[in-house]
């Protein structure tokens, strides 16, 4: 992909940066403290902590100084939403990310405590920590660094944090649509994404979408001795088992009809950077997976597998006896816990009954079968060519010394496309965060200084988007 | 199956049914108690339930008149030894028992609490009722009636219960192997087994013998996430479902080699049994199942498929999310909790070499695979043309006024064939479990009816061993 080309170099305000120096500690310190409230909104025992950490929000951001900020109740989870407006007559920037965090299993394989922040070899650890509080807590010290310097931040800002974006986002997506005026913006900013490493840093132009389903096979009416019934009892596991593998072979191809057509195909220079590879990024994710070769669709570049091409990947499965020792139970019945990664411009729903039918095609017989939609969201394919994210471009450059590359992410972002969608304005994804971040697993971390240098990039940013 | 012909009809000494009828409920108190242990073998957090329930049999076995009765520590949990030499001319019977029981999840399926034994429509409900607590029991009462009426039983008694036989029974297997002159017999008696129904008693002449075993499937060096890695990652969830319907097919045919040519041919009246099922056992295993059809192998009758040929089923899949809600995470590992019924014949350890083979050789691209084998017995198959077996039918048609059939159980026992290997005596295998016993499963019962006629069977049985 094309690198940025820039007439002169930006430099963030002496002042600012001045500021942002002294105060690292303390935004470290705040960074900590968020982490310590185990905001997992997928399980239900975390519900008031998930609460607790939007309250958190809510005072951090009436200390900085926004005249209006507000826990706004949800059916959901609460979400976080906050205005400053400085001048009419300029801009408004709308910031979203989230506050709930990943569940943190496998317990025993964190080298500390997911909700005890602690920090090593220059590296903040803690569930939450890159994904999506640290990244958050950047912006506030970007936003804070102006407030204090220059009495408010140079254009206004609109904020909206959520408490639900790791189970489906559902309270947000409703919000949004039901109060598209109070979020009307000219630019939609998402700190949640991250970069190529260290020395490269990227922006964000593509996400895939996201489908997450439950797939039930049921068999007999109650769970069976495998002495008294095994040869002749339907075995939900190993039904799930063959259907699994119908869906998806050894090749990596998704048996899902309809999918194969749908898939966009990508502009030729973007085509040529996922087969020349020229940041050895293939390299890189052998390493940071710890294997000697990848897995699926060996036919296509890796970095077009991760960008672009949808997934179907099994997370869980539930049912039987998964204790120590062993038990020869065959189950009643069994539930593999399943998600898609989808192409922009791919519907969850439609995928979504494709996925059924595919799922009933491929049921072995003596079963019944049932799909749960658990929820969905669209990818996003974003135009560099647009000032918003011509400018994030250059403040990336300034504070990286570096100029950033396009990247897609294979992650999901269903806001991002909502907000796209409905607000018809430059959506930019610029985060900090690392590949080797660990988000979604044991040893979730964030780099200090990418939070340092996140900072600054963010503090330049605003300071670029006012109308002079 | 042939049914036992008989000259005469045997009659239960009226003295010792009148004791057993005065007494049953006490009988029924003492089960009671002891089902209120729970002595879950394959858990550690029971390890002390399980010697408590050992205990309450030597005080039980003691309270009967056994001059000798004692607790045995093993590396595992411990056995219960008893004997009563009553006249050194007699034979002596062997009895095997277990009082340990399997796990009860899934827990809220119990109608009651799995341990506070609740008696509803003729049965009493609790984990281990029928497996095998209450089968011990009535063999207890049958030897307290004849310890009271004739001051002790009517030939030599040595019992032996152990406390893991759903945990792989390794310390009664060394036992055995070590002491088997403190287990000197003619003639052994397993009171373990179901009949098929209350209405048409049977005897069990043979059982499949059993492997365990787990596999393990290595990816990435540690859990990823769906959004980044999705599409070029291993996932050891969904390798082991490419590998587990490689290893079985809808069609059930288990696909290790060495096996097919390792199943033992039936004799044609047996094959005639399957073949027809005067008894209509097919139909009643649907209903027991609640399921229209079968799964399997179709082409082989449904009797022959539970008595005879081998199975390989997955109790359950670890590995990755599978709690409430949705975590699109790659695991770094996930295993397969497998067990195989075996033909008798043959040997765990050999099939355990062909099922690791037959793994390596299923498992796909890019994984690293472990296979361990957590333990195995070994099948048995009894002529019925032995004195010891034809007596146990006289007593059951004696009791149950309807001649038994002959049948094979798809359960296992391993202890049966080792007594047998090692022992070179009639092993007979007479219980009173019913099919919808729910053994394994939650509500697991056993018939106040079966309970009674039980300990008036073996009291009678135990009568026609005497010599003369």
């Amino acid at each position: 992909m094309a690198k940025f080309s820039f007439g002169e170099t930006m430099h963030l305000d002496d002042s600012l940066n001045t500021y942002l120096d002294a105060h690292f500690d303390t935004v470290v310190e705040d960074l900590r403290q968020w982490l310590h409230i185990p905001s997992i909104s997928t399980l239900p025992e975390h519900l008031g902590d998930v609460a607790e950490a939007a309250r958190w929000a809510v005072r951090r951001l009436t200390d900085i100084g926004f005249p209006e900020a507000a826990v706004v109740e949800t059916s959901g989870h609460p979400l976080v939403l906050a205005k400053w407006v400085v001048d009419p007559s300029q801009p408004t920037l709308l910031i979203y990310g989230h506050y709930d965090v990943q569940p943190v299993d496998p317990l025993d394989q964190w080298l500390s405590p997911p909700f005890e922040a602690t920090i090593r070899d220059g590296y903040i650890y803690g569930r939450g920590a890159s994904d999506d509080k640290g990244q958050i807590v950047l912006v506030l010290a970007a936003l804070e660094a102006w407030a204090k310097v220059a009495g408010g931040p140079p254009i206004n800002i609109t904020l909206l944090l959520e408490g639900e974006e790791e189970a489906g986002g559902e309270a947000v997506a409703r919000f949004v649509s039901d109060h598209l005026n109070l979020l009307a913006a000219d630019t939609v900013l998402i700190c949640d994404t991250h970069m190529v490493s260290a020395q490269q840093p990227s922006l964000i132009v593509g996400l895939r979408g996201i489908l997450c389903a439950e797939l039930t096979i049921r068999g007999a009416k109650s769970d069976l001795h495998s002495g008294g019934y095994g040869g002749i009892a339907p075995n939900p596991l190993h039904a799930l088992c063959l259907l699994l593998a119908r869906l998806k072979g050894e090749d990596g191809r998704i048996n899902i009809a309809p999918l194969a057509a749908r898939i966009p195909q990508a502009e030729p220079a973007e085509r040529r950077f996922w087969q020349e590879d020229p940041l050895d990024i293939t390299k890189k994710l052998l390493e940071e997976m710890g294997v000697g070769e990848m897995v699926g669709e060996n036919e296509y570049p890796p970095l077009e597998r991760v960008g672009i091409r949808p997934t179907l990947e099994v997370h869980g499965i539930c049912g039987g006896f998964t204790g120590a020792g062993s038990k020869t139970v065959i189950p009643a019945e069994a539930t593999a816990k399943i998600s898609m990664r989808l192409s922009a411009g791919l519907d969850p729903e439609e995928v979504y009954s494709w996925l059924e039918e595919a799922a009933r095609a491929a049921l072995p017989r003596g079963y019944r079968l049932t799909v749960r939609n658990l929820h969905g969201g669209k990818g996003i394919s974003i135009s560099a060519d647009q000032a918003a994210i011509k400018a994030a471009g250059e403040a990336v450059a300034a504070i990286f010394a570096t100029r950033p590359v396009l990247m897609r992410e294979g992650g999901s972002i269903p806001i991002a496309a909502q907000l796209h969608e409905l607000l018809q304005v430059p959506v930019v994804l610029l985060g900090f965060g690392l590949p080797d971040d660990a988000v979604h697993a044991p040893n979730e971390r964030f780099s200090l200084d990418q939070l340092k240098k996140g900072m600054k990039t963010i503090a330049l940013y605003l300071g670029l988007l006012r109308q002079r």
